[in-house]
């Protein structure tokens, strides 16, 4: 196995300020050389930490687009240019190449600790698997959507989202903060094990495939005129099948779910998404039986 | 009694939209009119409400200052307009005079259903006795704080703040809904009481007196450099005594609390109150002998 630096981002959004201060702390506790990896950690949006807002232009966890970033009007963005910063530094041919990242974010629904893949890697399977047989994490597994793209883990060779929530944007949350490092701290034991072929994949890896997203009931003047039904809200993961309630609209309505097919909902009402026009996102359930070629893979990083 | 409009303020922050839709759905189960007294509900600051933030210009609750308002580049913000809109409309010498101002709020703090008055004006008193007798509700009473001032329920000749947390700023909480709903059926039915002279006062208001607000730690640059304690965490309305933590900071460096005298917080962690540099506020606690005169004080309204 060739990995020999990893790289941690917290704060890609500046106002998530948990996973900022869990690396913080481990930082301080543990050493970043371990078992010859090379750990790096980095404040993915610094200024937009500072200001506590999510970003400055733009939202940098959409920055990651090849074709974009040499666009003259788009390098006046800040985002865009922290995105080819990141890139130059430790992008897999920067002056400091890692070859895994792992990008911490919180969420203000009620995702719990999730793992959030984009695309079908093997080498994130490989990842992600060995933390959803550790602790059952459900994984969002996000493709296909064209609406939503550049996302900063694709941009590496490796790499995955750990979502956490609910917790407040700005708000700090000691229990949050443990998740973290509970999670840091195990993705290291996990890749080390890795390293030294002391590790056996789980049979299957259970996904959650993004299918599309549903927008808020809106007044004709555009404005969100509906909210989460009581019974939706904070039910991340819980399957809705036909009839099932997902809005109140402000005249007391019921807005159900209509469609056929048995879905399971993400990031309920996050709070960032009503930008994006996204009350929540749906799902399907998928059951993927592991390869050894995912391992292959990991070790040819 | 002369009480004949009440005003129900919500979204006086914009992205505090519980309320809002608390009284969406109340306006619509309830008539307005109620035993002889109009009830106006409007939204403080519909323009931020729209666009999910706090506020467009300048903070709409401390925008009710009198000499201000006339002043020429503060007349250019959206909210001391707005301002100005709210008393030359609802303000006692308005065109619909209200005599009575209930401005619901939300906070990231885990301060529960409470009362914030502004001084010590004995309607409020009155008002506030009832709701802390009916429910228990704890009271932040504001006062001499010459750095916070131009609260929105001073404006009008009596008056108080529902406040109601934890809850992330625009994220839809059903129970929070709830809660306010509740306080606003309650406040209906002890007005109609008081004006039917069915009430009597309880014998002591208890209320937490503002003493003073503490910043975070902060680096050399002004960033913010700890965290409240985990044990201060939403700890709100617990009392503090001197050596008990407060904050912790990036180095692990615990800061305690290094003063004689007990104090109570309030609003701990607050989000929205970071850019005025104030991790939490912190009250004594006082009991109040009631009066005949705070209810003939209100029956002049």
């Amino acid at each position: 196995m060739t990995v020999q630096r990893i790289l941690i981002v917290s704060g890609t959004h500046g106002n998530e300020i948990n996973p900022v201060w869990a690396v913080k702390q481990f930082n301080r506790e543990e050493n970043s050389l371990k078992h010859g990896i090379e750990y790096e950690y980095i404040i993915g949006n610094p200024v937009a930490y500072e200001k506590g807002c999510r970003y400055i232009d733009v939202d940098l966890n959409r920055s990651f687009k090849e074709s974009e970033n040499c666009d003259q009007q788009k390098n006046s963005f800040y985002e865009t240019n922290r995105a080819n910063f990141l890139l130059d530094e430790f992008g897999i041919d920067g002056s400091k190449p890692c070859q895994i990242v792992i990008d911490l974010h919180t969420t203000t629904a009620n995702m719990g600790t999730s793992i959030v893949l984009y695309g079908r890697r093997f080498k994130d399977f490989c990842l992600a698997a060995l933390l959803q047989n550790k602790f059952g994490l459900p994984i969002y597994l996000h493709e296909k959507d064209k609406a939503q793209t550049g996302f900063l883990v694709e941009a590496w060779p490796c790499g995955l989202v750990i979502e956490i929530g609910a917790v407040a944007q700005n708000f700090y949350d000691p229990k949050i903060i443990d998740r973290f490092s509970l999670i840091i701290s195990s993705l290291r034991e996990e890749i080390d094990k890795l390293k030294n072929n002391l590790i056996e994949l789980p049979k299957e890896l259970v996904v959650y495939v993004h299918q599309g997203s549903i927008d808020y009931p809106r007044d004709k003047k555009g404005v969100i005129d509906g909210l989460i039904h009581p019974e939706r809200i904070n039910q991340d993961w819980k399957m809705i099948k036909k009839g099932d309630p997902l809005f109140l609209d402000s005249q007391g309505i019921v807005h159900k779910y209509d469609g056929d097919q048995l879905i399971w909902p993400v990031f309920i009402g996050e709070v960032a998404y009503k930008e994006k026009n996204i009350a929540m996102s749906y799902t399907k359930k998928e059951v993927i039986c592991s390869k050894k070629q995912w391992v292959q893979d990991f070790e040819s990083l």
